[in-house]
């Protein structure tokens, strides 16, 4: 397809889609004279991808470049690949040197799970959990690994979600499941707090 | 104490203090001169749940404040008071006429979950679900309920743990709680991601 074609299936303007295409987050098109290229449906599904990382996960372009391009060059296992995605995703690790990931490391340990302590969500956690701590709130490895087991069940099932086929599919699947399905998880979370807030303390006065 | 020992024990420069002052984020203190005044316990206790709002949750000063004056203007009971602070932290959710809110309802329904349709967070789970569905990915209400049942344990010890004293106390820890253990569950859920690729798919190769 010509590119005005490619605007109107992704629903891109054409002079957006000539950035991405100088900016390389494009691939160029199949070129068939000097000034005319061919699109084809890769070019659509990637489009549809970059959309839905930058409007829906809040990326920046470079951002959506860096998970696109781990998505594409996919490592020599599943489990690496989707970790190349993973770290790929804001938010990006404090890089604090200072920062004291033991406290991280030892909740993952008492909760029993397999990790690596160079991953970035590694980092994550232990800046999550300085800060908590810095605010006065309980941030000990044991209250840490007792969330994760509470957690356990739901990131399985997430996990046995992806699909069997090519790997691509499964970075994929992970790459935009980790960022579209985090505003789930979030809402989720506060509409559970509100269920078990009128569990625990009563419902609200009518009309207030 | 004077303004330069809060600034000692917050860590606040005092230009900040009194752009603080100014902006109204911080009570003026009692006046003890025409150029004097005495701060107390409670401004250092709201600077340090200001500072972590902004720099742990990322809010601006103008979410801050809304968050704070939820905090300090309770309502008539702990729900109503957690809602109202859940309801003012961000993401803003959409404002779009159009949004339709059923399949998110449905999916509360089919969880079993009390809540009001009216709330900040059913906004956004049905905006969260669009996104999905706008991507291809699966977001029946009959998946997000299966999640939401699997989320339940967490949020019911999360919501266990707030302090059973004061509303005010129960309503600040809610409100950091929401901000503050958001991207702790955030890395806990991929790090969970990693543990459950490794059980499912093995570990990486050495080296890679």
């Amino acid at each position: 397809m010509r590119i005005g074609e490619l605007s109107r299936r992704s629903g891109v303007p054409v002079a957006t889609l000539k950035h991405y295409l100088r900016e390389g987050l494009l691939p160029r098109g199949r070129a068939t004279s000097r000034t005319q290229a061919e699109y084809g449906e890769g070019h659509v599904h990637r489009l549809r991808l970059l959309r839905a990382l930058t409007e829906v996960g809040g990326l920046s372009l470079a951002a959506a470049r860096t998970v696109l391009d781990a998505v594409s060059t996919p490592g020599t296992s599943v489990t690496q690949a989707l970790g190349v995605a993973t770290d790929a995703l804001p938010p990006r690790p404090s890089q604090d040197a200072d920062l004291d990931l033991s406290p991280a490391l030892r909740a993952l340990e008492l909760a029993g799970w397999v990790t690596w302590p160079d991953s970035a969500a590694v980092r994550q956690l232990a800046t999550a959990m300085r800060a908590l701590e810095a605010a006065g709130l309980d941030a000990s490895p044991e209250l840490v690994a007792e969330r994760a087991r509470l957690l356990a069940p739901l990131v399985r099932e997430e996990v046995a979600a992806v699909p069997d086929g090519a790997l691509a599919d499964a970075v994929t699947f992970a790459a935009l499941g980790t960022v579209l399905y985090e505003p789930v998880l979030l809402a989720l979370r506060r509409l559970g707090h509100q269920d078990a807030s009128v569990r625990r303390f009563g419902m609200p006065e009518p009309g207030s």
